[in-house]
């Protein structure tokens, strides 16, 4: 059986071994045998320990359904990294754990990169300038662009634009942006088993502009957007004011939202699901899902990290598995 | 006994009157004989039988607590509006109402407005190039600035720009403005009987901006504005995140967190309450709650319109009467 599923181990400082521990001391032996961890197994040992749970490792390459199958990243952090600090040596690790699981994913010995959180300051000590796993992993492919969609049960967002200021999110967008975004969501739905998947296009100015009134982007770029989107045979709708297209979608009326910046998609998501909503990156030549939550080193190392998200990640791409 | 709430009866070809007499009809004695409508008498009376109702109602100002107190507003809308249309006639009637009812306010016969919804169409068709109810009510009473709160349950939301493209409500407000609304927002809530309103300001970029990176609005005015206010003895943090501030203001971290755009306040209140939130007007000289819904043409007069939201409007209204 091979392996479906790489979990990356993140900053060995950060809450990241210790929530896939857990995680995995839940999971059935079939889904462990289709599931390998791409990080240090001395530290994974460390994990099991704290948390004092009962598994047992492997780094043979089998994919036994009895044990943790690791692909072990060999590395000097496990003699450096303190628990709950920022470090060179942590952001290193981190870094090589990505890089080969996309060399994995590449070969296509997983299918789906499931990453625990990373440190940015970390990461930028170890000198990789990145500003977080999206940038990375768009960099290791050669990915020209990409897009996040955040997933929160009933309530599924794609982003136009994420890391840039409000005012570059207004400003810098194309149409052409927008239409991929639709595209690149529609794609993915259909992955998902969603034959003819429901589009719904949020305004970006209150009320969707009222004809201009309060901004022309709707007029100018997003309602151009959704028609060639509409005119290439896709079932998309809007654009339809913020304050009610949330709504509308969490009522089941559509199976995702574009939104058009990073909070407009980010508000309702969390708000509807906190501790679930997972991270999901498209448009790479790579399928990724994320936890949505940080490092946590106020609380990493002491058996406190809660792994309701990083479940709920695994859970996703294991849908996306199945849907491909 | 003095009436203490006074209800604009909105645009009558919409389903104002309807809502008005269905909400009328679930109120105590002691409620009604604290309440009056301000507005036609002949269309309250139709839409009493439309409902088949059996409300009696009263326009000789004795304030009674078996009939429907109308401060009725006379002109010939009854006999030129129709169901469902938009009309100069129900834009100047519904007009009169809003004039009526401010008037009473400012004479201290009524403590706080509720107003039932308008066209802005209608309005304009009339002749009064207003924007809504809130540019109205500030050239009524020669406000210089207005501040809107939604309120939906446990999540209040005060906003620094409402109306304005989000290209303006990026570059716009000042500082100082940001610090008016945690200050109005404040006294709003002592005045709801919280004697040390717990506030939190939103960031206005992702991730409050990064330290710069992602926008220096946070930077040059939000957090300036949040020590200002915070100097002046007011209990306000920020900036948080936009993806975390509203959960755990729900959550019942804080009363209410200071939102900088129409958008970032509206989806998560309207999303974790959508049929009762309530639209109140700060920094006028009066008060004023309203139904966060429109004239709704499409099923006025049908006995359709359902009044939740309009019994929210009230029940916030009575609850500010009380505070003051």
């Amino acid at each position: 059986m091979t392996s479906q599923i790489g979990i990356t181990m993140g900053d060995p400082s950060g809450v990241g071994p210790e929530i896939i521990v857990a995680t995995l001391a839940q999971m059935s032996h079939a889904e462990k045998a289709s599931t390998i961890v791409v990080g240090n197994i001395n530290i994974l040992r460390r994990a099991n320990e704290v948390l004092g749970l009962n598994l047992r490792f492997d780094c043979s390459g089998a994919f036994r359904s009895d044990h943790i199958n690791v692909d072990h990243v060999s590395s000097s952090e496990e003699d450096m990294v303190q628990d709950g600090q920022i470090s060179k040596a942590g952001g290193e690790a981190a870094y090589r754990y990505i890089v080969r699981a996309v060399d994995l994913a590449i070969e296509n010995k997983i299918k789906v990169i499931v990453t625990a959180p990373i440190n940015k300051e970390a990461l930028h000590l170890a000198g990789h300038k990145f500003d977080g796993h999206t940038e990375l992993l768009a960099h290791l492919t050669g990915a020209k662009e990409s897009f996040m969609l955040l997933s929160g049960g009933k309530l599924s967002v794609i982003h136009v634009t994420t890391h840039m200021s409000l005012l570059n999110a207004v400003v810098k967008p194309s149409k052409k942006r927008i239409v991929s975004t639709i595209k690149v969501a529609a794609e993915h739905f259909r992955q998902l088993g969603i034959k003819h998947p429901r589009i719904a296009v949020a305004g970006l100015n209150p009320h969707c502009g009222e004809g201009g009134i309060f901004g022309n982007e709707e007029i100018e770029k997003v309602s151009p957007a959704i028609s060639e989107a509409a005119q290439s045979g896709l079932n998309v709708v809007g654009p339809i004011s913020g304050d009610t297209v949330f709504y509308r979608a969490l009522k089941g009326e559509f199976d995702v939202v574009v939104a058009h910046y990073h909070d407009q998609g980010h508000i309702p998501t969390k708000l509807v699901s906190f501790e679930e909503t997972v991270n999901v990156s498209l448009g790479l030549p790579i399928l990724r899902t994320s936890v949505d939550h940080g490092t946590a080193f106020d609380i990493a190392w002491q058996g406190k990290a809660k792994n309701k998200n990083l479940k709920a990640a695994i859970q996703y791409a294991r849908k996306i598995d199945k849907g491909d």
